[in-house]
């Protein structure tokens, strides 16, 4: 039996987790839950899976729910780091880490630190600081299993196979709602109309990023950590249907891919389950139901954050942890209709021309490069 | 350096393999080469890779092969059996079985006798002979590894997976020349249209079976035996741009597929460089080439023939030859206009019906099933 920590436990990674977690059955065992504010939430996921740890980051929230739990036997810990003090203290096979935000890196690199497997759907942990986790990984021997439909498709098609024979990894994106907008549409984008996303149904932050291509920008910077592939080997393809989640080009002129429904209990379930593959009863899917798989190129000049992701990559360090708060700052200011659309990849490339990069960074410069960006955007912004 | 024997040099599987071969360079050594009746062809490889022994299927070729080579140090092998002792006396680590139809099964039983790497184009062999290879490759440690592009597609989705991981394989299939065609004009089909394929350039044979979906049937024989996979745990996809070369779906919700330019070199490729990757200038591709990717599930009432290769499978045994050499016959019948298109599958049913099948054959049981099914046959077809 796995022993698993499930953190963001109330928030849409959390609540998919656990659909998986009650199909899986007795293969796995939640011993630890975290969650931000959500104490009602997180009552509920007591009762459903008798943790012995839950970590609150949000006081008010956490004192409501240390109430709660008296004399049941479950131990709650209380404030921002405490998702990472139960990864730290309590043992567990698997870390599933679905916390939104560079709020997440801490408990990321907790894990790492820890060793045994941490599975990650907080994206910004690698985004922010690749180089450091897979350098404490490479330490401790511990396991980072990506849960997000993208690298979850590499990290299949890559089972087994050397990574000399790799020629590219090819993302595939949705193209967001705006995919076939024009520049003039895209000058007038508003967020409602930047909140309608063709396939996934997703948080304001993320879809706002697949609206700008931000998303595979972001993943651009994850992969090139995650699978450790020169960023020149990352390809981008414009896929509108979602079904082919992300592809591997070998050297032999072979391509693998991985497809299914767009569903994030597919990921989910395969890092929970590895090496094994979990089974399901739900997600059996039929191609013939898709009138047909289309691929496009995507249009650098229409979406200019992509290749902020390529830059970000290339240059390492500190950009990706710019990057990403640079972009936090910019999507928020555009969802309080601050910032027109179009400003949002300019804004982030400034703070990537403006800031200094530190080469190699611990843990303290990785969260100092983000504030520092994150006062330089809001700066651009206003 | 990987020892390589080349059967069937001279056709179709065998000059795509010499491109191959010439392009991974000085990785693999061609050291025998087995052909029909093309003594020119023959000679002509024996120039560009100087093997130590050359076998020839026909006397007379074999005889004028064996006086232009005189003095030349290469051991040439005449007779029908050449091929097969060239494999049994002759070291190699690689034997590519590129010989067409029933006569190649011989070669194949003494490539996985003598152990190594046998990479498998002569589909027939699996086809007739599943079970015995199989029984014969576990004993002597021998790898069969498939050569066209819908095994090759699954070999490579089930790397570094585990089988009780996989819920079906799926092939796919262009759907052939008359995938729109009515009833009607199947029954009116002549086999100059049935010649027309629309996306692989194959020998006649191979391209009546893709026409009757017969193609399909041998190959979910062959799936059966090489994967070691239920028939039920088969499916068939119609795939009309045949890009995606076949897929596997696993119990977790996940699917794998394989996908590439219809090139036989890709699958060529992978078998002799197997488990490396060999590297190629000239096969990569553009998915944005494609305008979409189309699937539908194949008609049973317009292609009768798909649901024998189940039946064969299920049955085991000699079913298998039975259904190969029934086929054989009716596709021969019909290119000499002697047998209705819509009369090659209820041939073949029929001599399935009426063969007493053996379960558990030898080599001698499997060619004395093959030689009585096609008595049988042509009795049905005149």
């Amino acid at each position: 039996m796995k022993r698993v920590h499930l953190l963001g436990s109330t928030g849409s990674i959390g609540r998919t987790s656990e659909r998986v977690l009650a199909e899986l059955g007795a293969t796995h065992r939640v011993v630890g839950l975290a969650a931000g504010r959500d104490s009602a939430g997180l009552l509920a996921q007591c009762e459903r899976w008798r943790p012995e740890t839950v970590a609150v980051a949000d006081s008010a929230a956490g004192e409501k729910t240390a109430r709660s739990l008296e004399g049941r036997g479950i131990r709650v810990l209380v404030g921002e780091d405490a998702a990472e003090r139960m990864v730290l203290e309590v043992d567990a096979d698997v870390v599933l880490n679905g916390i939104g935000g560079a709020r997440g890196l801490a408990a990321s690199f907790a894990a790492v630190r820890r060793g045994g497997v941490l599975a990650l759907a907080n994206k910004e942990s690698m985004v922010m600081a690749g180089p450091l986790l897979r350098r404490e990984a490479d330490r401790t021997g511990a396991r980072i299993l990506p849960v997000d439909s993208e690298h979850s498709a590499i990290f299949q098609c890559l089972r087994g196979e050397s990574p000399e024979g790799v020629r590219n990894l090819i993302l595939t994106a949705s193209g967001g709602p705006f995919r076939t907008a024009t520049l003039a549409e895209l000058e007038r984008a508003t967020p409602e109309e930047a909140l309608r996303h063709p396939t996934w149904s997703m948080g304001a932050k993320i879809t706002i990023d697949s609206a700008t291509l931000m998303n595979k920008a972001l993943e651009v910077v994850e992969a090139r950590w995650l699978f450790a592939i020169p960023p020149d080997q990352i390809k981008v393809l414009v896929h509108p249907q979602s079904i082919i989640h992300s592809m591997v080009e070998f050297r032999d002129g072979s391509i693998l891919a991985q497809l299914g429904l767009p569903d994030m209990a597919v990921p989910i379930r395969h890092a929970l389950c590895h090496p094994e593959r979990g089974e399901t009863r739900d997600s059996y899917f039929d191609l013939t139901r898709f009138r047909a798989l289309t691929f496009e190129e995507p249009d650098a000049a229409r979406f200019p954050a992509l290749e902020l992701g390529f830059r970000a990559a290339r240059l390492g360090g500190t950009a990706g942890a710019v990057l990403n708060a640079a972009n936090e700052v910019a999507v928020d200011a555009f969802l309080r209709h601050e910032l027109p659309f179009q400003r949002i990849a300019p804004t982030v490339a400034a703070a990537l021309d403006r800031m200094e990069l530190v080469p190699d960074p611990t843990l303290a410069q990785v969260l100092a490069a983000d504030r520092a960006a994150r006062t330089e955007a809001t700066a651009c912004c206003c």
